[in-house]
């Protein structure tokens, strides 16, 4: 049992992956700007996994209570709640989910970000963090239909041995889903930018999908 | 039956490609800027695959008669090589497979290319070749490796739609690889730094890995 605190935890990604938590027992904190929104992001778990140990609080309260904080904004947000929020996180494990994009002409597209990643920025936004990139391949939809096993690995990287173990074994609590080690932090960058590719996949093929690594 | 020209066929990747469509009795010439490496090369495919129709010839020759031309050198070599054939490769079918990478500290990195990606520099180097993306995730040791099955996934992009389903039917001359269509050559960047990843992945689990896209 893992206390979770989501940030940004309302939309599909961190929905889905607080269904998930809360089906493998785990206690998980909504997050959100806005209290009333992480309290009915919280009812929709509980209504679609019975006995989930779950409620919604604003972000920073979400925090508070984690073992390891998840963070699941859309790009727009990534500094400005990093930095709103980097007092709460403090030494804590980060999971940074965050999708550095913006659509073109509809388009989904990777932007540059100056300091590598979006995992990068976090971590020279919240220094003192072990900041661990990971979970950006699975479907927020196909997360939040709990009674289907996903499919696919996630690939976890990040420079905290320890940090990457505890979040390697997280992984492993979304049924069926493999965790793979995915070397440092540095690497960040190309587990963002496939998943714009996962989604022209989406959109070409109208399908939910996500990867497998072949020959490990 | 597809006449297939390799440039820079003696390589791993190009090797092992030759070896696969030799098997699927395509004609495969590869080329090389040495008569001698190519036709060294050509011997190990017809070692590999006794029926094969294969020769090695200098890089401008392999392009003379093939129907599709792939390219396969390392990324120092993309725009140097790319600039003497160009007149060569005319308005072919280019299927670009190159990776723009470097080692820094012995660690695989990718690199920005001012056009987007090896492919659109491709593209912008010989304006007339219907440029392809594809076949960047099959591990050059394991095509090699002709008696087993390969696994995976080769996701092709580009932005002729006949030259593109031309080399999608070639992917799967490569038994029991699927091919998948990965829109715009735009998306080629995707496809290139994914690579890299899969070169760490290989590294740290002591691996030939590829890529397999799960809900397709």
């Amino acid at each position: 049992m893992t206390k979770i605190g989501i940030i940004g935890g309302t939309g599909p990604e961190g929905l889905g992956l607080a269904m998930r938590f809360a089906k493998a027992s785990d206690k998980v904190t909504i997050g959100s700007r806005s209290a009333e929104r992480a309290e009915e992001a919280a009812r929709k778990v509980s209504e679609t996994v019975p006995d989930a140990k779950v409620r919604g609080l604003m972000n920073a309260e979400a925090v508070e209570d984690a073992e390891v904080v998840f963070l699941t904004v859309p790009w727009d947000a990534h500094q400005g709640t990093l930095e709103n929020l980097a007092e709460a996180i403090g030494d804590k494990i980060l999971v940074d989910v965050v999708v550095p994009m913006l659509f073109d002409r509809g388009q989904p597209k990777a932007i540059l970000v100056d300091e590598g990643s979006a995992a990068q920025q976090a971590r020279a936004l919240v220094p003192n963090a072990k900041v661990v990139s990971a979970f950006h391949h699975l479907d927020g939809t196909e997360l939040q239909n709990v009674e289907r096993p996903m499919q696919g690995d996630v690939m976890v990287c990040g420079d905290h041995k320890g940090a990457k173990k505890t979040v390697m074994e997280l992984v492993e609590h979304v049924e069926y889903v493999r965790a793979l080690d995915a070397g440092s932090l540095t690497n960040s960058r190309y587990l963002e930018e496939w998943t714009v590719l996962l989604l022209h996949l989406n959109r070409i093929h109208k399908a939910h999908t996500g990867v497998r690594i072949t020959g490990i």
